[in-house]
């Protein structure tokens, strides 16, 4: 880590990877921003995040059709602590594409989550994957 | 709360105006979408937030700069536990304008921060301040 806060990019790829939430931003296609909660497995460069059986106001969702409307993401993971020397964030910013539940990129996707998350194990996600390939990197730690 | 995980505007507003961290979430001139975590505070409609002396690898800040090119912001903060039937989010959209340091509308905003984090009473923010009007809130809770 450098004087400034920044973080190199393998241990920010790292401190995504083990995280077990992430927030995901997007873009409507009227330029609103958007951002959810999401759980999420990284491989490769790859962020994948499913809909999945947890309850939803809608089946219509915004992460989705701003995904498929503009084409690009945005993925923060971060700490929080009263004490700020503590505090660190991870930003994977990159291009996202939504996958049918049915297609072989999404059982890819699908695959990493259950791995990642025992949650998932009775459960398996059964709605359309959204992939973030990250193409940029950006971390701060604050000690 | 509704059995869809909806969560009313008032209980929505609490939630926020309790947490201790947010996400910030913005877009570019160029579309992109942006997201960085931020200490924050509510006052009536109103969610500030402000540059601080943590460390930074940039004195030119990208939220600031899409305030002033879009004039729109969306704030999360949200709970998440393995049980996921414990977990909630809180979004607050809206417009959001930057306030210069020594401006009267960023020091309003800038004493309800001092307010809620006593790590602002050794040192005051003295960067400038988003503001942001909440227009629309949306929360859910899974149990």
């Amino acid at each position: 880590m450098r004087d400034d806060g920044a973080v190199d990019d393998s241990e920010a790829r790292q401190r995504l990877a083990e995280a077990r939430v992430a927030r995901l931003a997007t873009v409507g296609g009227d330029g609103a921003p958007h951002v959810v909660p999401v759980v999420f497995a990284l491989v490769g460069d790859v962020v994948y995040t499913a809909v999945d059986h947890k309850p939803k106001t809608t089946t219509r969702l915004r992460r989705l059709d701003n995904v498929m409307a503009t084409g690009r993401a945005s993925l923060l993971v971060d700490r929080y602590g009263e004490d700020w020397s503590t505090l660190w964030w991870v930003r994977a910013d990159g291009t996202a594409i939504v996958s049918a539940a049915d297609s072989p990129d999404a059982a890819h996707g699908v695959d990493a989550l259950v791995e990642k998350y025992p949650q998932y194990a009775q459960c398996r996600p059964a709605g359309p994957v959204i992939a973030v390939t990250v193409s940029r990197w950006r971390a701060w730690s604050g000690s």
